[in-house]
């Protein structure tokens, strides 16, 4: 198979489904997946995905309606629907997917519609919204396979399948003790296995890892990565178990995390949404543009203050943006390679110092090499074999500077307790900038004039 | 629980450990995890390393070679052991765990290796080991448990616990016909909720995913991620059942891509080892680095032709690195957001346009602000009014073409089927600093002289 991309004959036949009745759109429905109808909905108007959903089965639509993209608002949709379809769709949704969205609904809507749905639906979501988005609690689902530990084989036996029908899948079953204290973990496969006579708590995994409701989504993330778990359970300072977190949530959460690494790190606030419109642009990037410009202004003091010296080598600034831009380019690779081992695991004293001392050979390497090629470039078109040496010395320069402040700067953020995705990158150019002036004006002033 | 990260008490305590004899050493590992012990490792030297894998229980030792990092070289740990230690310690491990770890020895060694273990487990490993490591067969594990549909209810509980004594876990169950041809994908809970007699291939969920066994590991994670799968099966071209992929593989992927990512679009070559020595790095930024300076002489070209005007206006020198480091920022800004944007799903041509027509608003408007704060600073600073409108139309100029070329470039090569994160950033820069540099000696020599 192939992931499914949109193309115009399939939005073409949807729209000519659209057009015609609800059995012909129906029919035509029948043949996506509920994900693929997700993917087709960014190119449906409000409405015909409303039409869409009403047309649909419950459970289809109710997967519809979790797979869509936050940034065209299922709550609106979900909302807008008949009451009795819209609590037919919340009950087939898992708690964790119905809470995300309709977290997004204003308070007094959020109301209106858990007064309509099944009780004890409303109070597991009314539990969730309580907690933050960002945290184990926002993330984790509530519709957990639990037993008593003091159950024998045959009563867990039942007890598992009486409480997964109505679940799709289950990964893990969680013992607890009659006040629902977390006691460790069974496979299913476990239970089957054993004789008649034993306990669900012989035969517990006792070693396993969990997480407080309070805990970012971002370390939830690392744990599950670093112990390769599927999914993890959630509990409160008494281990009381309250629910579970699986490997898809974080997915999205990895997802979105790498995203704003990348935003952050070319100076985008990484709330930006990747879709948004020019407002939420020009919000996220004009301050960071405008703290740009002052160290802009800090760097083009440098060349004002050898203003002397360009009138009498005006052949000097086009050296110079070629230094200082080099020193850019360095910096910017050495600080990428930096930021992302940094992201993916700490680092030691030992192995920090290491990365700096790389950076700095790497720097000085990569600088005397194109330093040779500014420095043959000057001796075959200025003829002018002192202004080679200026550049090359100065090109070796400013990418050792590159290194240095590429590697240490995000070091050194880190350790102060900053993200060193968001501001190392301007604090580097800065470096690089001025240095890249300053360099080639001075050795010239010195050796030239 | 917190993920685990290396402190100098931990790392005494094993070091002190090594020191004295195993049975202390057993003691003081059997406190940690085995993914925390593979953390630990990465502080420890190779024979510590080989001396810790000695006395652990294979099933523990097998999961801490699992979990290394590449970097610290598990293959030649395994490679070192006595051939009977390390035949117990393969037969723990996954098929593709095990395929991906002795992928990584000379042929000889491989040969050597798979002579001394099960021959079951040889041939598996044989078979595994021809496929490419970036495709779904290499990333796919071929312990499946797979059942004949034609199977009775008690058969087939019988048949899940035989073969599901030797795995830790399974996902998902596999009905196949007599010639392994993949028939439709049954869960456990269905079996055992069935009437007893019902066969496995009434309990058939048929409308599953699958993939061949070539296609490339990111279009495998890219399709889990959108159908939300935690398993997939991998078939050959007659769709005979082959293995199945996890989804704890492909979280792996999904760091790997998003690594090559970010180095990717800062000048850096997607196969930099993060933690490799300075001869790589060199190797991989240094061609990069190059190809700017090609475009940087192009961009200093524009700076040589209006020679005459920095003689008799030096000052513009400094205002012109202004203006084209500013389009350069906010070139990035626009290159992070399109290319993510492109690498999370595909944009169409209406999409595209809009994105285009978003960061021409956006760098209009951005422009204009910056084009004021320097208009501002040429009239407090140089009291030249001229020169302030000259700095003001060249700023908002060049920050139109950056968010033009920002978010048209990456589409336009997207379309051209060249990776946009590689080579956007490059061809933009060489705009954002012609363009920086043209247009405020260009106005000047027209407004000013």
């Amino acid at each position: 198979m192939q992931s499914f991309e949109i193309n115009k004959s399939d939005l073409l036949k949807i729209k000519n489904a659209l057009e015609a009745n609800d059995t012909e759109l129906q029919r035509v429905l029948g043949e996506y997946h509920a994900s693929e109808i997700a993917i087709l909905f960014e190119r449906l108007t409000p409405e015909e995905r409303e039409k869409i959903i009403n047309v649909l089965p419950s459970d289809i639509a109710s997967e519809v309606i979790s797979e869509m993209d936050e940034e065209n608002h299922p709550e609106q949709i979900l909302f807008n629907l008949h009451p009795e379809k819209r609590s037919e769709i919340i009950e087939e949704l898992d708690y964790d997917d119905a809470t995300d969205i309709i977290s997004q609904l204003e308070e007094h809507e959020q109301e209106q519609v858990l007064e309509h749905i099944d009780q004890e639906d409303a109070t597991n979501i009314r539990a969730l919204l309580h907690y933050d988005e960002d945290t184990a609690g926002g993330l984790m689902n509530t519709d957990v396979i639990k037993l008593n530990a003091n159950l024998n084989k045959k009563d867990a036996l039942e007890e598992v399948i009486r409480q997964s029908e109505e679940k799709e899948e289950f990964y893990t079953i969680y013992a607890v003790n009659d006040r629902d204290i977390l006691q460790g973990i069974v496979s299913l496969k476990d239970i089957i296995k054993s004789k008649p006579d034993v306990m669900v708590h012989d035969l517990l995994k006792t070693d396993y890892v969990y997480v407080k409701a309070e805990v970012d989504q971002e370390e939830v993330a690392r744990l599950m990565s670093q112990y390769n778990l599927t999914s993890i359970p959630v509990v409160n300072d008494h281990l009381k178990l309250l629910g579970r977190i699986t490997i898809d949530d974080i997915i999205d959460v990895m997802e979105e995390e790498n995203t704003e690494d990348i935003l952050k790190i070319s100076g985008v606030s990484e709330d930006e949404e990747l879709s948004g419109n020019w407002k939420d642009a020009v919000k996220s990037r004009l301050p960071w543009l405008i703290i740009n410009l002052g160290t802009a202004f800090l760097a083009a003091s440098v060349i004002r203050h050898f203003g002397n010296l360009e009138a009498k080598l005006p052949i000097i600034a086009a050296y110079m943006t070629i230094i200082a831009g080099m020193g850019g380019n360095a910096a910017t690779q050495a600080l990428a390679v930096t930021v992302r081992r940094i992201s993916l695991s700490d680092l030691t004293d030992a192995q920090a110092y290491n990365t700096v001392l790389k950076e700095f050979l790497v720097g000085m390497i990569n600088g005397a090499v194109n330093g040779i090629i500014v420095l043959v470039v000057a001796l075959f078109y200025d003829a002018n074999p002192m202004l080679g040496l200026v550049l090359f010395l100065a090109m070796t320069g400013n990418l050792i500077v590159a290194g240095l402040t590429g590697a240490s700067i995000p070091l050194l953020l880190k350790r102060l307790g900053i993200d060193p995705a968001v501001a190392s990158s301007i604090i580097i150019t800065t470096f690089t900038d001025c240095i890249g002036f300053l360099l080639p004006l001075w050795l010239a002033s010195a050796l030239l004039l």
